[in-house]
């Protein structure tokens, strides 16, 4: 089956198209695990997070920085996650990694292969031999960024190039790329964009959007529903707003009312 | 001191602006690591190629990717290789990362304080909030992709945006940044692009530049050396040309060699 395949299916079984981003930040876990060991404390928070939540979540995207940060036993974290998880939801390896292409090649092999994610994200600024190495595993699915739901989004994604945006000329040379290659290619599009969203959708009727910037960043649900077209075609993630919903000894629980909420918003 | 000035001084001392790049690639290590033990080949592999070619080099560049595609003891390879090094050299972290504020934070704290690199690549897509927390750590210099070296390096980067190559934007854009920063901001620029690096070091006469490409990329010496300006202000990388001038088991001989050679040469 195809990435999109199986999200359309998952997101129907569990009418829910939420992603919840594990951003496991030392600083904001829960007070009861201060002081105690960070790589056991980030392993129980993701996979207390993950159990309060998977009736509400069609993906996991973890994010990649977090986990990286603690050190090399954080990859080791990173991998007990995903064998947690187990298949019961997709899963996005969110490192946003671009790399000429013996280098790119490295990378989907240690995502696609070693950590056995479904999908990741990657930066084309580096051109299409930059992003063709993670297009060759059948079954999985690459999230390329085209328009970015942070403040500095429009530093160069929004210059003008043969009048049309960056990120417009980008999102359809990775449409173009994507149609010759055996995975699949999915946008990352912020919900903090405005009509960005649609007019993306409606340039690009089939392709899966990862959506980003729903809660802390501020993106609004009506603008990313306008955006959801049918299932397969939208994952909508909020990492913070549901991960560190409480910070007392229920945040689990409090996760989980939070993804549940989010999941019905959405749909 | 800053990166510059470190880079300055002990390119005088060894005559030698060359970078070499680490890209234990497993798949092309010497035949006698063959049926070893993978982590321990790539770190036997990585401190003996450091060993032979400390005296021709300015800094070492391991590439994340090939670290990361040994799986998890990837990275305590890694941590092993960079505390070999010791400060001998300069270490760049070859990573090219890029992402919102709260995440470029905690890659700038994986990189400068959990590996203690001196440098790393970062690419700027996502606008002047991705790059800004690697510009945070004083004595740390960050390189952003300005001009790739590979093939498809133009798919985005020349594209013409109000009368100039996008990754001209980019330079101008990112030259901006670094002056209000803490740390210092250098430029990748592909030694495979012909004029660009000249003419990029006309606009910028100031800003250090990590020029890969050299070697098994084609990139041409008398480019790269059209914009060797003067000491603290380029790093010419090879990786291949050099840790894999030979399979025998005196590799470690033939890159010593073969970094002596173009040392001397990009003098």
């Amino acid at each position: 089956l195809q990435f999109s395949e199986k999200l359309a299916q998952i997101q129907t079984d569990r009418k829910s198209v939420l992603c919840v981003g594990l951003d496991p930040d030392l600083s904001r876990l829960p007070k009861h695990y201060s002081g105690k060991d960070p790589l056991e404390s980030v392993l129980d928070f993701c996979t207390r997070i993950v159990d309060a939540t998977l009736d509400y979540a069609c993906a996991y995207k973890p994010n990649l920085a977090f986990f990286e940060a603690l050190g090399v036993g954080g990859l080791e974290v990173l991998k007990s996650v995903t064998e947690h998880i187990d298949g019961r939801a997709l899963t996005i390896a969110d490192g946003k990694r671009g790399d000429i292409g013996n280098t790119a090649k490295k990378y989907a092999h240690s995502f696609f292969e070693e950590y056995n994610f479904d999908s990741c994200t990657v930066s084309a600024y580096m051109g299409r031999d930059s992003v063709d190495p993670f297009l060759d595993y059948p079954g999985k699915l690459v999230f390329v960024l085209v328009k970015t739901s942070n403040e500095g989004s429009g530093d160069f994604q929004d210059l003008i190039v043969n009048e049309e945006a960056l990120y417009q000329h980008v999102a359809r040379k990775v449409e173009e790329w994507g149609d010759v290659a055996a995975g699949e290619v999915g946008f990352v599009v912020g919900a903090t964009q405005g009509d960005t969203l649609s007019e993306l959708r409606t340039r690009h009727p089939n392709i899966p959007f990862l959506v980003p910037g729903i809660g802390a960043q501020g993106g609004s649900i009506e603008n990313t529903m306008a955006a959801h077209a049918e299932k397969g075609r939208v994952i909508v993630n909020s990492s913070r707003s549901i991960i560190f919903a409480s910070d007392e000894e229920d945040f689990a629980k409090s996760a989980g009312l939070a993804a549940q909420k989010l999941a019905k918003l959405l749909i």
